[in-house]
């Protein structure tokens, strides 16, 4: 399995759920992808997940599980995802650099 | 035009640029973003945009248009969108939704 | 509304049914794609649709109210998309492309 | 690693390329995709691919690496997956069923 170090933006719902809220099924996801090792960011739309590919992928999978063993009987999901092999960067220097830049662009004017 | 409200989660990337980094790219869509009166919030994975569907969708469309003026000759966006007709909400109070119910579920524990 | 040639790859999803079973929601969906006057083409994970931006996304804005018409509270949507200055590409030009390359990777071998 | 049988949609970019045009890029992966034993089928917006998760993911990361391999300093994936415990379902299934439900839609009419 694939060790190379992956940025994954998750975002996972149940369908068939009693209810068009989801917010029950997010928050235990949510606490098992906090109770793994791998570094995490929340945000209104997702997670980032970021690790090596086998560790991120695998961790996803048992997310799936966990989540059919609580009586979820089917889940979407949707993930964005990144792999770079000029530079190491990791999801808070993404938004650090970007605010920089954005500073700098409004200096100039 | 239809003019539900929609949660937007927009990521967009420029194809064929010389370098791999595309944070120079990112920074000016985002400014641009913010020049506009819709809500919206910046994470590492894109950035979310909240509003009426016709407001939300021209200003995304004008983005593209934007970033091809400024000399990007390809663009590929993902987006994760949301209507609902069962209650509003805001992208802040999913967020505190989720780490409400989080907290109540260590609690139980 | 920008007028810009956009190929969409759209997924659309209903939240807070009885069923895990979806399919009933994306035969109505997808029927009225077909009735709009833009070129689209369904595969098993999504359906392309093409042609002017704001023609496209206010389609897609009418198919999310006409789908919270029908019952459906919540709509869960991923989009993927993609504009280009450079040239103009169809769906099937793609995939076209695309095969040919393949033909071509492997009587080289 | 988890075993669940997936469907993934998966479409991926190479970011920093010479030119706009991604389809040498696409056509090795999809060529790598059709050596691999697992099921999938191509479309103008991404390749569906379907089997246990442990392979699935293996191959996808293995994928990144590949085109690494090949050059690509950076790679930027979209995946729509799902997974359920209701019914085996696989990609041509859910195409057929839709088709047939939108027949009758239209034969109700």
């Amino acid at each position: 399995m694939p060790k190379i170090y992956v940025l994954v933006d998750l975002c996972m719902v149940p369908l068939g759920t009693a209810t068009p809220s989801v917010s029950d099924f997010v928050a235990i996801v949510e606490n098992k992808i906090r109770q793994s090792p791998l570094k995490s960011t929340l945000h209104s739309a997702g997670t980032t997940i970021e690790g090596p590919w086998d560790e991120v992928m695998t961790l996803i999978g048992e997310l799936h599980e966990y989540a059919h063993e609580q009586g979820y009987a089917r889940i979407h999901t949707e993930m964005r995802l990144g792999t770079r092999t000029d530079k190491h960067q990791t999801a808070a220097d993404k938004v650090n650099t970007l605010e920089s830049k954005i500073v700098k662009l409004n200096e100039n004017k």
